[in-house]
């Protein structure tokens, strides 16, 4: 197995890239490949003192910003860390290809190079965030954001052996977000969707409200994909506003700021569950080989799991399995027409 | 002015209903008139000792439930508190009604029985939440599942004049909620919104993300009913899992249960600062008169607020000021035609 990484792509790129990397290795089985100005890589590379045979290095000249316009980048800089890595991974020169770079560039370059899998008429984005109870995946997270029944059906089923095979979820709760638990609630969308998931064979356990995604009462929260990144802000948001609120609170006083050493591993306790470093990136569900988008502050600990999920994805042969229950469906329908 | 209050609506009913009615008189002028089983009623007023010759009960035998569907608990509870309360409403009896009750019937009993402002197409739910910097409106907050462009104009507008006239929001920020911040972005609803939010002569800052609406980037995110429902929802779920978790954790050792206890007062200001409560019950906005939907969990403080706002909404004119916005816009439409 070999894992393509974008070493130029995020914030604290190419430093806590290449950290998380070295870090993954312990844990991983896979060769990584770091694409990137090799100069500048190699350079840290001897900086942290890696001389893991494991980790190789392959040039690529040019930068995908985070403020290029997505589909001029893929076309125009050839030479990108993210074009050349896409195209490693569309040669099979690798398995999986991992980004903290622009998203808009990545999921544009991942269906121009890599495309789509046959039968998935849209792959969409499947990030994973903390619950109450553990984790749930939201799908589609932002890339589609005007969608139809079907294509919410395909998230549906894609999520399902993601969950399945990458986090080893037994039988994971699908929950279709909505303004209401009765079958007959909300927009157009949610209406015609829910008989789809009704017969499609998953764990469906109907509508889903807002509330209930961060209470854990799913493990997959299937919605378009414009819902599905303000649902990924809001939360983002709050877990902000929560942290800096807390802080503030804690260190008004003298009797607080005493309160709060007793409480330092307690804070620390509750900031890690709501991390979502753990659990990776989000992955772009549907492509014929795996692409993972990394968040764009990723540092070195949320690069290193997500390179964890990327040999969990690939071992367990995640994409041949949704091709699989695809056109397993797809067969069905023909005969039954 | 008269505030008309459903006793029976909610799920702490009638009791906190009362309670808060009785602590809103200390500081409103209005009158109140509770609407229920008045010998029930009395008996709570007797109980806490009322003798205020501001509040006076009008009997209503009986009572819409939650699990009531709306439509036909309207057409066929004509002696619920709701219904009759409407219709006091309705007849000029009061200034404007408030209920904890049924959601979906208060709805339809407002549009049914209180009706439309001429020149509004939808009314629309218009919640409160606490933001990092203070409080943000979100329309629509739940009535409008599928919305058109010309409707999320007319949310805009209504919130910004209820913002500014019940709130005192000098100039307040309305941003339009969309997945990215660049004009073209979005579904199409979205798209097709920006130009009217534009050109509408509003404080409009843009297309706003998920994040901002916590962060307190607006004082108004404008979306459709389905969008802001599950908006709200992320919100309070997130608000109910940090709270558990922050529980959860000082509470886990000897040495963290000591430093909560210095901590107490912090707890409490943190706890304050994201209670909705005192920004009062959800306006349905766009009526002939004023309904306010408080949440069915409401107790005595969010009563009272709910109070206050109803007294500021109807002392400021708001639905008369809301009224010539939109008539003054639609003769302009009229003659640039």
């Amino acid at each position: 197995m070999k894992i393509i990484v974008d070493a130029m792509g995020g914030d604290n790129a190419p430093e806590k890239i290449i950290e998380g990397c070295i870090s993954a290795l312990d844990v991983v089985e896979s060769e990584i490949i770091l694409v990137g100005k090799s100069q500048i890589v190699e350079e840290y590379l001897k900086k942290f003192g890696c001389k893991n045979e494991r980790i190789s290095v392959y040039n690529a000249d040019e930068v995908v910003e985070n403020e290029d316009v997505p589909t001029r980048a893929i076309k125009t800089k050839k030479n990108s860390s993210m074009v050349i890595g896409l195209n490693l991974l569309k040669e099979g020169k690798g398995d999986a290809f991992l980004s903290a770079g622009n998203t808009g560039a990545l999921m544009t370059g991942a269906l121009l190079i890599v495309g789509r899998m046959k039968g998935v008429d849209r792959p969409a984005l499947a990030p994973i965030i903390p619950t109450y109870t553990g984790k749930a995946l939201i799908v589609d997270g932002g890339s589609n954001a005007n969608c139809k029944p079907e294509n919410l059906l395909q998230f549906a089923i894609m999520g399902n052996i993601y969950m399945k095979t990458t986090f080893g979820v037994d039988n994971p709760r699908v929950g279709l977000v909505n303004i209401g638990t009765e079958e007959m609630k909300g927009n157009e969308l949610a209406k015609n969707t829910y008989g789809l998931l009704k017969e499609a064979g998953l764990n469906f356990i109907g509508n889903i409200e807002g509330r209930d995604i961060p209470l854990g009462s799913v493990d997959i929260a299937v919605c378009d994909g414009f819902v599905g990144n303000v649902i990924l802000k809001v939360i983002e948001g709050m877990g902000k506003i929560f942290g800096k609120m807390l802080k503030e609170e804690v260190s008004a006083t003298l009797l607080s700021k005493i309160g709060g050493l007793f409480l330092l591993s307690s804070f620390k306790r509750f900031k890690k569950r709501m991390d979502y470093t753990e659990y990776g990136g989000a992955l772009y569900l549907g492509l014929e080989k795996p692409v993972i988008k990394c968040h764009g502050t990723s540092k070195e600990a949320a690069i290193k799991y997500s390179i964890i999920q990327a040999e969990n994805f690939i071992k367990n042969n995640t994409v041949e399995k949704i091709r699989e229950n695809l056109s397993f469906r797809e067969e069905k329908s023909i005969e039954s027409d």
